[in-house]
């Protein structure tokens, strides 16, 4: 089957096709395909749009664009550009109506999630959407643990404020054990987040 | 006040200042600047920001990146990339713990606007959100006639269908008057579609 992004790239599941089968005989597993996380969630929301279940996309990476030759006939060709430190989050859709934004971070990190990882407008967006009742949380992938969490964004603002006020510079895995959600990597979706939003948030 | 772009950048008013000062000076009035429907726009979803109403960006333009220098120290450059169709719309966000989701459009067409400036994805992409209970409109810009319209994506959507039926390939302006809501271009916010959305979906 022939699996394409959002953005209509075809996704390609491992570069290394031989090692890639002889680990898949071996074990079905996401965790030993060597998945990247956001691999994992574009698959999972391909899978939900075409279930339709939610409508998520990710967002393109924000580029500041500095040259560019409109010559070209076929296509306008990008000659420099720059990556731009993104301001919001990398996941967004509609789900029961309702505004999902969420992030998708991993860490190799086994006793805690640093906080360095996130950045400060992206704090000051999560803080904005779910004041305006939207659904907001990160997906933790702790690679070395192959642990999974879902964790509401609120946990998330509260230990980035406590860091100026002498507090830890990342969340502690305890947290994520107590107040964060477990999602395990299964087939189809890869990563079933939704299940957890309608826990949490319906 | 210098204002910012949600991607950080800043905002210029008009490239030509003086002459710009000048029409301001005669009439305050944004059509006389010459701003694009995306400036206004942008202007109003910062002002909405800014204001606690709602929390809606831009979408960055979807960029297929094809060559990196990675040797600088400083910051990444894109050496090679290309535009992306986009398969979404241009704005999403959130509005009282809705998910919002739309497009902005400009014509120098008088009589109807031109169907060719959606693509296939978008209108899919219209139908999901419609669907699964998200807010959902583009907003149209005639220049010539400076006029500003919201309407609806089920319109457009219909419109859409109705072309391969043998249906016309625009959508004439007087749909835009019937079904549509004229948005005065105003100061701040230069746009005021939160008004509409109002009035239309809650």
């Amino acid at each position: 089957m022939d699996i394409k992004y959002p953005n209509g790239k075809s996704f390609i599941r491992n570069q290394n096709k031989t090692k890639q089968n002889k680990i898949t005989k071996k074990k079905a597993s996401y965790s030993n395909r060597g998945m990247q996380l956001e691999e994992m969630i574009n698959e999972s929301n391909e899978f939900y749009l075409t279930q339709d279940i939610c409508v998520v996309h990710k967002k393109p990476t924000p580029i500041t664009v500095v040259s560019v030759d409109y010559s070209r006939r076929a296509s306008t060709r990008i000659n420099e550009a720059y990556y731009q430190t993104p301001s919001t989050l990398d996941y967004s859709g509609v789900y029961k109506s309702k505004h999902l934004d969420f992030d998708a971070k991993e860490t190799n990190n086994k006793t805690s999630f640093p906080l360095s990882n996130f950045h400060q407008h992206q704090i000051e967006h999560m803080e904005r959407v779910k004041k305006h009742g939207g659904i907001c949380f990160a997906i933790f992938y702790f690679k070395t643990l192959d642990k999974i969490f879902l964790l509401d964004a609120e946990v998330i603002i509260e230990y980035w404020k406590n860091q100026s006020n002498g507090g830890r510079k990342s969340i502690p895995i305890q947290v994520f054990n107590d107040k964060g959600n477990e999602i395990k990597i299964g087939y189809r979706p890869a990563i079933d987040y939704i299940k957890i939003v309608d826990k949490l948030y319906f």
